[in-house]
């Protein structure tokens, strides 16, 4: 018989995984959300039961996944009657302790992958970090983990916190400074998508032969000359010459 | 006949120009180089000739490309008696009267792109970005490009330096983030090309959505928590948490 998988919360993490799991072929059980409308959305694609309360998640699930904000994680998991199944988190930032205070059986299930609904992603090559209360529920997990990524790890929660920190730099500041240079580029009324290739050899580059030795620019071969005309291309815009004020010394530092 | 191009410089740059050009089926004629290494094993490649010296570049080539550090781009022109070929520059931040006051006939040639010798790159991806001296020079510069690339554009000095500007961000900013990345996986020892699948789907979206609209992660979302957790992780490496602070600050303020 198929293993049933409930997810309380009904985001981004929770379209993706279900997704994942239902070509993998598990059962999609039931959704739990606040919200009615992707709740039931998610429901019905999955012809999942649909209920808006924590307390009412069913005890026959064999996972229960906690796909809802880091805060909430402790207030939802509260409030959950069933017993039985195995419950499992997705957040890089929260210990298992957070959930293996309330439960027998506990796991966290951390797919490093920024998620939005609805966009194509091959599951396969998404590395997912696995963490459990106990060997047998590891095991559950673990192979649960790797019917849908070839990339599945044992990762402790201390370890996990510097993989997310990671994670946060180089996913979030990296967009943030692709937004900051958008702005640059609106300046002079240029479009952002001539900077694509770049911005890909870049990326290939660093991972094939570290960041640390492919790190070109004005900034690496202290050319203060280009550095202080970029500055004051940027005095209209304090908070941005800040910034690049900053990372500049950064890189150059090395 | 094929037109003939010269490379003063025999650096990444000139050896991606020179394998485009001569794909393209334009000879490659002279190279001119301090570095006799780098230099003769260019010239060898494509059958040019080889000199150290600018004074001795010969007159009879259709373009002189400048493929030289910014800063030696003037002294270089000065020594260069030849008057008849095309005098180009490649450089990003580098208006083309720094070139336009010794010859006749000038242009900037700027491909928008981080060149590494060796590396297999899609030349008709790169953006070049096309400036000269007078019409029948432009029309010139723009049968070459387009020769090499399905993206070409004229664009004047001042704007490309704002291009150039963007450039550095998106490319060398983004790749100093991807190294303090690296340095906290290091921390725990855990290796950086976990990473790879969720930065190359960052990229991705943010070219397909606009950064502005991608961002997510705790700064953007005010998850101070979760801020301060990673900030007392980075406490060994001031410089590092610093730059967290700073960037988390900027991400928020939006």
């Amino acid at each position: 018989m198929k293993s049933k998988i409930t997810f309380v919360g009904s985001g981004n993490v929770a379209w993706h995984l279900a997704k994942a799991f239902d070509l993998a072929g598990y059962q999609i059980h039931q959704i739990i959300s606040r919200n009615e409308t992707t709740g039931k959305e998610l429901a019905k694609k999955y012809a999942a039961f649909f209920d808006t309360k924590p307390e009412n998640v069913f005890d026959d699930s064999d996972f229960i996944f906690l796909t809802i904000p880091d805060k909430a994680i402790e207030s939802t998991i509260e409030k959950i009657k069933a017993n039985s199944p195995i419950f499992v988190h997705c957040a890089g930032s929260c210990s298992l302790a957070t959930i293996a205070n309330f439960k027998k059986n506990t796991g966290v299930f951390y797919p490093l992958q920024s998620f939005t609904k609805g966009r194509n992603l091959n599951y396969f090559e998404i590395p997912i970090f696995i963490e459990a209360s106990d060997k047998n529920t590891f095991q559950k997990m673990w192979d649960l983990a790797d019917s849908i990524s070839n990339s599945v790890k044992h990762l402790d929660s201390e370890k996990r916190l510097y993989l997310h920190l990671a994670a946060v730099m180089a996913n979030n500041f990296t967009n943030h400074l692709l937004a900051q240079a958008e702005k640059v580029m609106t300046m002079e009324e240029l479009p952002l998508v001539w900077l694509k290739p770049l911005v890909e050899e870049t990326i290939k580059k660093a991972f094939e032969f570290g960041p640390e030795n492919s790190q070109t620019g004005p900034a690496i071969r202290n050319d203060e000359t280009t550095i202080q005309k970029h500055l004051e291309m940027l005095e209209s815009n304090p908070g941005l010459k800040e910034l690049y004020s900053i990372i500049s010394k950064d890189i150059g530092r090395k």
